[in-house]
């Protein structure tokens, strides 16, 4: 079954709450998570059972074993090499950004077709070598940030390129085959749904 | 009925295609529309049943009202204020993203508690002025771009100062009440479910 993306979110936040604990008892509960996290227990019960972790139920989980699921579930100790195409203030954002390697992702490039953002940081090249770089790193998942009118080109691109995972930022739909997996964070179009819900008064 | 985010996300790309169309029929159906933008027709009809644009089985959409009716939808001629708490990469590259005028949303000011952010723009205030200008404003949509540790107490004073919608882009789970609507964009998780889904040879 694959994890829904609301409870993925939470691993991590269960994983570093388990991990800030001092004096680690051998067992903890669901219970004892929710009430941490002000979560509801169930929640954190279903959440977790995405995991390898099996929790008995006057007991709990064993708290080490529960560490070792969740980093095992997230990638923690893998490191999955990422691209991000457009070094602007989004891109640069991504690759400054240290909460991928929660996941055991590393972003290891960046690409940009301005040849001044390339002096920015050593991971900047300048767009000729992205297929050079793609292919050379092995790199199969890739985030786009350039303006929509650049996009399909670059998706285009590093498909011809091997990338097999893209996420998207730019505001359109990219056209990719079947076995080429994207998402789409259209950030305009998330906070138009919230501007459709504002209220005057609380 | 609410707008899934799926087609709301559509919908500006219908509106951009129509207003790009030189020649303007006075009718255009819905097959027209998929065609030229490589979709399926009954997906672009659902889309813009959500819109007050009422299609007839053999002619289609009045072209004119079917602009109208997306631009209505859409909030194009609506100016909501909207502001950004945290001008680092992520912050600032919001700031100047020109996407959002296309939802009918303008964002008038950011914060930081940098003082050196302050100087970066003239829409970059300094954190103190934040309540004086969600006020003055009258802001009641806001983005969150700080880390994780300062967010919650960023969300409890927008909270304080009249906001009722927010977008965050920390990853953790913002406790606000059940009136306030929250959406979360976790950029890493997104990442890590596209991680989970790379193949290694297509």
């Amino acid at each position: 079954m694959s994890i829904p993306i609301i409870s993925l979110q939470r691993l991590p936040i269960y994983l570093n709450y388990l991990k800030s604990l001092d004096n680690k008892d051998k067992y903890i509960s669901s219970g004892a998570i929710a009430r941490a996290l002000g979560m509801g227990e169930v929640l954190v019960r279903k959440d977790l059972a995405f995991t390898s972790a099996h929790g008995k139920s006057r007991t709990g989980y064993v708290t080490e074993e529960l560490i070792s699921a969740l980093e095992e579930f997230l990638g923690c100790n893998k490191s999955v090499p990422a691209a991000i195409v457009g070094a602007g203030g989004l891109g640069c954002a991504l690759l400054n950004y240290g909460g991928f390697k929660n996941y055991g992702i590393n972003v290891v490039a960046a690409f940009d077709n301005d040849p001044k953002k390339v002096n920015i940081s050593e991971k900047i090249y300048p767009e000729s070598a992205l297929k050079g770089e793609i292919e050379r790193q092995k790199i199969k998942l890739a985030v786009i940030c350039v303006p929509a009118s650049a996009a399909q080109e670059v998706c285009d691109e590093l498909i011809a390129c091997g990338v097999t995972a893209i996420l998207n930022f730019a505001p359109l739909l990219l056209k990719a085959p079947p076995q080429v997996s994207v998402r789409n964070i259209d950030v305009a179009a998330n906070l138009a749904v919230l501007s459709s819900q504002i209220k005057e008064e609380l």
